[in-house]
């Protein structure tokens, strides 16, 4: 660390000149090194008893020389010399590193609530090599393996087209991107619809992959609340109003993470908002093939007559997440601008994924898989309700999904789920706080439950134990509030 | 379209005002709808005999009031009244289309020289299949089929690393992150490492898919001369002087598009610039491993002993470019942050691609195919040199490459390449003229000879099918001129 340099209140030399000279000579003799941080201004000042401008002045001076390198938020630091050491600084080099919360904490050996993705119990396996050894051994396998067209394998986009024009979601003015999962298609979006400065309106709380694409690219995240029912229209209408986003990001279906639906009637609501305002719509439909109950509800690309909405659905949460395909439906202009964003990304998605998952829907095992998805996840998501309403403690809520990975948890105030975690995790339980979440509102009680991921009795038997930590630490803070607020006895 | 107004110049209305009267009137009466283009003021003012300046007046004032809006360079277009159509104009919102020059011609049926890949005949399909039947024969396979890692499937990771530390390539303080290919690898570093108005320095001329990641991403391209033995450290100094460029993207071996190989004391040469300048070196190598002829050179990173090189390699140019897989080796600070951006991109690159090229790796099937492949590559390469050696017109210089799969022509003056290539399609031979690589020195004689993808019989007939037209074409060129430079009959 920095000495605390010996100044001279006496000198003719002005103390901010003479702490300039002190720093110097510390960074000159290495003391200081190229990459470390000079102590805080306000720190330093309290060190030597001067005031903090004082301080700033010797940092500009130094700065001036080019000796150190300030970065607003963070702190100065000595700048590099490469000439010297030959060693980059790859601090100085690199983007600031992206705001994101801490990771979540790796889920543990025992049950794990954290993970919105489907079993690998329930992979096809057998469905899969058949797909598999049906498209390796077919003559088409070279033209699969040589480089291909941006816009996705062709036989694949034909049949996804004509299956939404089937199901009358795709417009004849509508074409299809083929994109490396859904997370792609958000990051192709976020590209050629977002620029720095731009608002993009999202439900909140929100899946932080999502989120985080539209800040990565510069823009402000719009929080539009999310009720039992999915996005609150009235919220979205405040949000427009607020501030003209330049887009609406919505996941109708069993959204991640609350599992809520939007309503056909908050559906229609959206599309007259947005419509009235001008915003498209990116629709993130990847859970919809997933309804355990209930009625099936169009999606806003069908019942929006404009050709506004964009679709992004996506093959990971039926079947093999690691191959990472999904893709696009939207209008041709806009279909054209992200292929070409795709093309200067990635060229193009693998395409023996595409081959392989095109194989797996034609051959109709696609179909079945989905059907032994759905009654699988029936029966997860019913173990997970009976477990919430059985085993956790009186005035929690939850919502109650149809469908979906997800639900969505609250416990009673004042617990934090944040700080609840670090016991359920020394019991063998984990799930995701809501903070990782939030995007303007903190929830500090809120938790995301993700049961698709686990047999029935792993769920019951999580929830039992979630029910206990969330009983016991309730009590604990019901007592501690007891004592804070007892009277001192004098 | 629009009807000429009636303007009056005896009125007190000065004339623009009674032209953005009458363009409101026309906008409000739909004669021109949304999104509809306004006449260029150029082309209106010469249509109505008025100065330039009182259309823009005209136009400024319809802006103003938000019934028209300007792009730079695209002109001006009704604004959206989205409240009322119900359309979104996808022109309005959309990214401004990215300047890139016209693709290139779709190859042709008859000789194509324009793809820079492997041809589909060499693809070893047996050893593929056996991979594959490998790989999702195995108990290993749900995993792959789970999602995974945004730094790629650890066992490919994990052997990529070793194999590099083996050869010397690896520091130890150096890690890997496997990308959709050399494509994405370079986008991801441009978003980590390039912000907007930042200069990058590449080679000049340089694949257009490099080039453009980076204009993408808002930064300057700074080309640097390529010689006939690659770029020139003179030139790059230069360059370095000129404006400090955030980094330096280099492929020293069989450049793209001009086949050239640095030397290695050029090698030493870019590392001291660099060095000097603090600028890290991005050096693409994904044709390393096609040598047919010569000496094999270290690469910059193993050169370069401060581990300030970044080195891309991808499996695509010797098998399987459809299955998109790359890796970059970087010190960890570097694929730390990659990888977070590699999150954000796509959560991380197919897995069954990754585990199949793991096993065609590990089974030695990959380095008995590169053998092939370079035996293959040197026949074709010969034929390619000894055709453009007997077939062009004196005068033609062209590259010699030791291995890759381009090299590239530069024709007499006064022959352009593009003007040459119709008559080339005609005839049923393709390649891409020097425009598309150009960086800032436009060659209009340069084109780019892919040879990898021919049998040597075919490149033998396309390269005498070409030395006839450019023969032609020069002659004919030659006698425009004599009959330019006549003098006049009096």
């Amino acid at each position: 660390m920095i000495q605390i340099p010996q100044l001279d209140e006496q000198s003719d030399v002005p103390i901010y000149r003479q702490l300039y000279q002190n720093i110097r000579y510390i960074i000159e003799t290495k003391q200081l090194r190229s990459g470390e941080r000079l102590p805080p201004t306000r720190q330093l000042a309290a060190l030597l008893g001067l005031n903090r401008t004082t301080i700033s002045a010797a940092y500009e001076l130094l700065e001036a020389e080019g000796l150190i390198r300030g970065h607003v938020g963070r702190g100065s630091f000595v700048a590099p010399r490469p000439a010297e050491s030959g060693l980059l600084n790859w601090d100085e080099l690199l983007a600031p590193a992206f705001p994101a919360p801490p990771s979540p904490p790796a889920a543990s050996a025992g049950i794990s609530f954290t993970n919105s993705r489907p079993s690998e119990e329930l992979f096809p396996l057998e469905e899969f090599r058949a797909s598999c050894a049906e498209v390796v051994g077919d003559d088409s396998i070279a033209a699969v393996l040589q480089l291909g067209s941006p816009a996705g394998y062709a036989p694949l986009r034909r049949r996804l087209l004509e299956m939404a024009r089937q199901e009358g979601t795709a417009r004849q003015e509508d074409d299809i991107l083929i994109t490396s999962g859904c997370q792609q298609a958000l990051d192709l979006i976020g590209r050629v619809l977002v620029r720095t400065g731009e608002t993009v309106a999202m439900e909140d709380p929100v899946y932080p992959g999502l989120k985080n694409v539209f800040l990565a690219a510069g823009a402000t995240a719009a929080g539009v609340e999310v009720a039992g029912d999915g996005l609150r229209p009235a919220a979205l209408e405040a949000a427009v109003n607020r501030g003209r986003p330049k887009l609406l990001v919505v996941t109708p279906n069993f959204q991640n993470p609350t599992g809520t639906t939007l309503p056909v009637e908050a559906r229609e609501e959206v599309i007259r908002i947005t419509r009235h305002a001008g915003i498209p719509i990116v629709e993130n439909d990847i859970y919809g093939g997933l309804r355990y109950e209930g009625q099936s509800l169009p999606t806003l690309k069908q019942l929006d007559g404009s050709g506004n909405t964009i679709l992004l659905r996506s093959f990971s949460k039926i079947a093999f997440p690691g191959l990472r395909v999904g893709w696009i439906l939207a209008p041709k202009p806009v279909i054209q601008r992200l292929a070409e964003a795709k093309q200067r990304a990635d060229l193009h998605t693998g395409q023996l994924s595409q081959a392989v998952l095109l194989r797996f829907l034609e051959s109709g095992r696609l179909e079945a898989h989905r059907q032994r998805m759905v009654a699988a996840g029936a029966e997860r998501l019913r173990a997970a309700l009976e477990g919430c309403e059985r085993f956790l403690p009186a005035g929690t809520r939850f919502t109650r999904p149809e469908g979906g990975m997800n639900l969505w948890v609250r416990l009673r105030e004042p617990l934090d789920a944040s700080e609840v975690l670090a016991k359920a995790l020394r019991e063998g339980v984990s799930y995701l706080p809501g903070k990782y979440f939030a995007v303007g509102r903190e929830e500090a009680g809120s938790l995301r439950l993700s049961f698709a991921g686990l047999r029935p009795e792993m769920i019951r038997e999580g929830l039992r134990k979630l029910g206990r930590i969330f009983g016991e630490e309730a009590g604990r803070a019901r007592r501690m509030r007891e004592l804070e607020t007892a009277p001192a006895m004098v």
